[in-house]
């Protein structure tokens, strides 16, 4: 099917209208992108590509990469992961400290920064040079060969890293991290450092469409069941305190990030990904909520 | 496609198991039910039925019944209803009232106790004689034209409903409840007390596989777009806090409630409902969660 | 000792600063009071009496009452009353129901809302007439013969006293309320409308200051050890949000209304009430707490 | 007036009774303490001294040094500290994150981690070599002049610190805290380290219970305010969850440590230190409750 006139259409709509928000301004990497960049990929199973706007640009995907930590150590010791975190949305903001108070150290799930602290320790676990490894595993998921981590952000969000650095140290009391804390938000502030363009995070995300397989390829990348809990984590837990929102407003699984990134996927079709960096007030790209709303208003495709 | 023999071969895989769990006994009504009863009824958008066990026993639907009060509103007022309370995940148990306390008195979502509450309220408003109303309405989406409440079952949980009344109190103290506090919760508790059997639950929920529309007769119950964003409710709000959990392990909309009624949907396809009284720790079907996770795990259905 | 010039000293100096804050308006009998009153009386363990402004002006005492159904319910059952409440700071509001949830309906002490409608159970369970039996004793402990209750403000919290409903219901759902919650509000309802002058007030809470023996008359209203033991409570929870800024500022042990009341007591020397109808943020008296402060600073009086 | 023989009485009783509780156990140097060891010594105002049992053994005071820290701090910049933390009861646990959260970094008090962990951060600001200010400042108010801090202890808190890191880190994200998280709970965790004897720490806490001068020598340590106002503190805040509980049932102001030490004065007469290291649930000392709870029985000694 041609997506491309719904993709220019909505693009022109969303366009048209204020340009809200604020772009995240806790490290000074993020605070000074182009606020008025604005882009859109849409990738399908059969190989097609259709965008708008500034698709081709990179920028930081920042949390959406904790799906990519998330697919990694499933992939690895599979359900065993889940004796160290539960997956069930938290009604808390996504570092809030309180749950992990009264729930003994146990995050709420993957998504939000304590579990993906909790993944992050696993990974240090798994492999003798857990850094090398993440990319690696970045790389080939996201068929990018020369993917970097941005050394700029990694050292701007240690700089700044204070509530991490609580919430492992605070893990860490709970028994709940193996690791030392500094080696693991070592490697959980790389792994938010990792830049894509629309383009390749469409693509990156082509596999949870793909019952687990890489698009093109058709490399498993994780098995069809796990494909299926990752998209039902993402429903759930992928969009802070507005999972419900996008749930009801979008009605697809996905993942956003404060960079401004957002990417969706219709299982069994196509990975979407938008980008602009400003954020409403629950800390999702402004116009990637538009973005998508109207998108699929349009095409009527929902899981639901 | 002939589901029965799925049907059968899960049916009898989970009644061969340990029937672990304890049945509701905060009211005498819920206490006296024959815990060994077991049933399933899974409808077709193209009119099949396909049954197991006591699906044609009657059993007392409870907060399932949360769905069909909010699709009553929904259709009545739309998106007005959500400047009474959100669509969140609440991450807290299902009769909670802390987060009330730090959010004025707005619900997380409409499936919880204190969001049901609200949606009664709202229905005093609209209707001179609510109880009625409320019950053509649950008459006319489920084609149970002799449809009754159950006195007995809504006068036990009157008796002891101390929990409900300081929600509904709670609430009013916010001025997010319009009627009286009685007017309201004896409607909540009328809505409760409706009964009905695995098939004329699945049929009922049928609308919500089918774009919002009545299975069989075709008739518009709520707009496509509303069916969506029940059933992304439901993903998200709609098993307490196991919602991640069915999520995770079944992948489908749905909802459940404490007499040990279960019912999904697979968008597009079907609704099926399960019952079995013995509740799990967090007051789900015991059998219920497992049939629907073998089930699905057998016809590699899913949303995601 | 001559207390007067420094009370008249004080009295001039709060009467010459800004009268900040608000009275309460939450009902209407409190919010149409004259804001500009402004009375101060201290008496003597040797039945001195020094006061200045309206001191002789009759005012709701409100929350303050709660010492004395604390006061009636400690004298009759002793300790017991502990198994149905707890004595230690809340370090929340006056009225959470918060607390209550993780701690299963056993309030944190007898001074907040919730603990005082326990109290107003236990007083129900006491007497056939509870509503008299009250009223009786605190005849008794404020030697005001024809004290009656105030109708028209028992009647106006009755009204719109749905946070106390919710809070009563609430503890019933935990099983630690045993007469109706009906009962239990309505008798609250009283306790908190009962009206005195700044006069009487000291007078009344003089036993506190005189190991538990009333003023004049030496009546043994508590034990020395319940004495102690009220006075302990008061200082560390009878000042809602503000229990550590009084105790810093003040240093005497005392309790506050939202009718502008005041009290305070010097173990062995005296009582003091002031009322000023305006209440700071922390619903104290903004001319009361101002006034105690200063005075204290003055006598050097504190039990530190 | 001689002690001596109450505090032989009250010793003899509560030596006869079982010695209940456990030893605090997180770090090695607690653990190995011999949990019989049971202390006495009261120094009266005019230089008295009771003493029981161990009184001369050294024991590690912990949390009873935040009272020093605070005294210190108090003296040199005066209620600017209330800038930087509240001094209001937490109703919570002595390291909670949970209060921090909703309020911004600011601690409600000195006397938990959170608190004395922002003091810390002060006495960072206020001395170029904090450790050796702050041990200066211990020496001359307990005039004990060869006291070391414990670098045995002080290294086991450091490697076992995640809460107080954790604590630290998140403050910091709040802005509360100007210097390293590890400066800062470097001179903690020395803080906690400080070891006397009981004769030595009810010397030490004498000032307290004389208008702010030393006992002996006279020597201003703080204000006559500041001392009315620490032993306010104390006496909401100084026995972790039992604050209410110390009031209630002793009536004096305190401070309790892990060590199994717990401090307590009579304003205008004497300081009381008791040790036993068997702590009770709340985490003070058991035989200590018992102790000072019988003892001001017996003397009927009460600031109430």
């Amino acid at each position: 099917m041609d997506c491309q006139p719904i993709v220019d259409k909505t693009y022109k709509k969303v366009l048209a209208m204020e340009n809200s928000g604020n772009v995240a301004s806790y490290i000074p990497e993020l605070a000074k992108v182009d606020d008025t960049k604005f882009g859109v990929c849409l990738t399908t199973q059969n190989g097609e590509v259709f965008t708008a706007g500034d698709a081709t640009v990179k920028f930081s995907i920042q949390s959406i990469a904790k799906v990519l930590s998330l697919s990694l150590v499933l992939s690895k010791i599979g359900d065993d992961l889940w004796k160290r975190m539960d997956f069930e949305p938290s009604g808390t903001a996504f570092n809030s400290l309180v749950q992990l108070e009264s729930e003994n150290g146990i995050p709420r799930n993957p998504l939000i920064n304590a579990g993906a602290i909790v993944v992050c320790d696993i990974i240090c676990e798994l492999f003798d040079n857990p850094k090398k490894a993440l990319l690696d595993y970045v790389r080939e998921v996201s068929g990018i060969e020369d993917l970097q981590y941005s050394e700029n952000i990694a050292h701007s969000e240690q700089q700044t890293g204070y509530r991490n650095f609580a919430l492992a140290n605070f893990i860490k009391s709970f028994n709940n991290i193996k690791n030392t804390c500094d080696q693991v938000t070592d490697l959980y502030f790389y792994l938010c450092s990792i830049e894509m363009t629309c383009e390749q995070l469409s693509y990156t995300f082509g596999f949870l469409a793909n019952r687990g397989k890489q698009f093109n390829t058709g490399k498993t990348i994780v098995t069809p069941n796990q494909a299926k809990r990752i998209n039902a984590i993402m429903q759930t837990c992928g969009f802070y305190d507005e999972a419900g929102e996008f749930a009801y407003k979008v009605g697809l699984p996905g993942k956003s990030g404060v960079g401004g990134g957002m990417v969706a996927i219709l299982p069994g079709s196509y990975a979407i990904a938008v980008w602009s960096p400003k954020l409403n007030k629950q800390g999702n790209s402004y116009r990637g909520m538009k973005f998508l709303q109207y998108f699929t208003d349009e095409t009527q495709d929902t899981v639901f």
